[in-house]
């Protein structure tokens, strides 16, 4: 398949060597031009601009920051391939295409990262086994572009998950966006309170270590996502509530359990052991039902994909009711 | 000296070997027999009761749960030595110990653990740079009996903070307690949602990872500390919703980055690199500044103390005015 890749960061550049390395013709473009010097050096092919990277590829991949998508996108004016993105949030990005224009797009989002960033830091087999979400809209997906991305990213070894964008951006404010907003807070207590700097050990460690990341990241990704972040915010907000509604209570050590049981079981159940690889019927609706259920796509096939679900769904009802 | 050790888990039994190595004449009792067995074949001394373990010795150190403390300082009853104790929670037990009248009492909290527990998990070198929260009370605490435990610790390698209880139980709700309600809030949501547990990667399994601690055990840690917890988690819920706030903005970018720039700084900074040995009058006033600077004591000699402390301090008004 003829490929552009457009922003050659850790993502980006990664994408250009996992893309060659399957044997797909690459072609690499990044507005920096020690960048586009650095990939030229490793052997890649590089254009000159976005439209030249873009021109007869039958996919581009826009790998730049969500800030720059809305200068990059009106340069793909008159390539009529397909694409694609990897920025953290999906339902903003659906609505940019949609206002430019863009017909054939499938929003991506690969939850690869590492400490370190840029070209340099690229690595071909960044995606091996790690979760990509691959958007899937009833009645607005072309479903044979998104097999055709599916086939592309598992063959790289991605875990492919078909989401639609808004429960991606649901999911992403849950398990990433809030969190850091969490590490956040529980960081900023020690600076007020040196002692309890000094007596930090592992769970203020762990707890605390997403807040590290430079604010103006933080602020992005969570600004990139507000309507999300602020549900699952208020929505966490008044479970720390009823936490502190327990505190209260003439037993608070029996009261509190309760609210602490279906995530300690959560937790010790995640990440989820996957049970055996089932065919799943290449359906929007059938993808759809295997990506909620906390599954993914391991391979494509012409009428159908192989996938993986967690071995044994929880089951919070019965688990809510135990002694 | 002559120290009595009652309960044999990871903390007591670790302090058993720690006193033992360090040439001190140790005593120990549990009230599991097995357990019992177990140190006497690892060739410790070992009691048939708390009261024999305790006669006789200048120091007894309760290595208990707290639930179980009430049962145990009775039986100190006679024994006219030194006590201290090792639970999480400082406030509470300084009340238990007059409501049952032990005079000579030095409420201790060694931050240490390992994922393990029991006898068979203590080892000799577990407090070797580890905070261990000794308590000092103004008009309370004998001045002597402080140092006394404080040269014991400093003296297996523990770093030594002075503290009240009540300083030390607002610390311990800040980087401990409410950390694991966080961590239990945001482990419940993948139970609702899959998807979200299949998109979960690192700032999930570090904001989470105490989640998985047994719910009984957490439950007892906050509920035993509420006073201190209650208002810690108030606190955060505000900022909280001071970022909500934030979200709500025509910027929510540009609004949230102030946010979280304190927590990044201070996230950074820590753990606190230590300037340079000092020496501190061994003074209640002096000690306790430097607890709450976030020093700590490294040996004790007759009329001053060697201390450290954070290099550099955070300065968060400078900071906050930043650009």
């Amino acid at each position: 398949m003829r490929v552009a890749v457009v922003g050659l960061g850790l993502i980006g550049g990664s994408l250009l060597r996992a893309l060659a390395a399957a044997g797909h013709e690459v072609t690499g473009f990044d507005a920096d031009s020690a960048t586009r010097e650095a990939a030229r050096a490793a052997g890649f092919r590089i254009a000159g601009s976005v439209a030249g990277a873009a021109a007869g590829s039958e996919l581009t991949a826009l790998a730049v920051p969500l800030p720059v998508l809305p200068e990059v996108i009106p340069q793909l004016a008159g390539a009529d391939g397909l694409v694609t993105d990897v920025t953290s949030v999906k339902g903003p990005v659906r609505d940019l295409m949609k206002a430019h224009g863009v017909r054939r797009f499938v929003g991506g989002h690969p939850m690869a990262g590492k400490e370190t960033s840029g070209f340099a830091a690229s690595e071909k087999d960044l995606f091996a086994g790690c979760a990509w979400v691959l958007c899937l809209e009833p009645h607005e997906t072309d479903f044979g572009d998104w097999l055709t991305l599916a086939r592309l990213f598992t063959g790289m070894g991605a875990r492919v998950v078909p989401v639609t964008a808004a429960e991606h951006d649901t999911a992403a404010a849950q398990i990433s966006h809030v969190p850091h907003l969490f590490a956040a807070a529980l960081a900023e207590q020690i600076v007020a309170n040196p002692l309890a700097g000094a007596l930090g050990a592992g769970s203020f460690r762990d707890g605390t270590r997403v807040a590290a990341t430079r604010p103006e990241l933080t602020a992005a990704m969570c600004g990139g996502n507000r309507d999300a972040v602020r549900t699952e915010l208020h929505r966490l907000i008044g479970v720390l509530e009823e936490m502190s509604g327990a505190l209260d209570s003439d037993d608070p050590v029996s009261a509190l359990v309760p609210h602490l049981r279906l995530g300690a079981q959560a937790r010790r159940a995640w990440p989820a052991t996957p049970g055996r690889p089932e065919k799943v019927p290449a359906t929007t609706q059938s993808l759809l039902d295997l990506g909620r259920s906390g599954g993914w796509v391991t391979s494509v096939g012409d009428t159908d994909v192989v996938a993986l679900r967690p071995e044994a769904a929880l089951r919070p009802e019965s688990d809510r009711n135990s002694s």
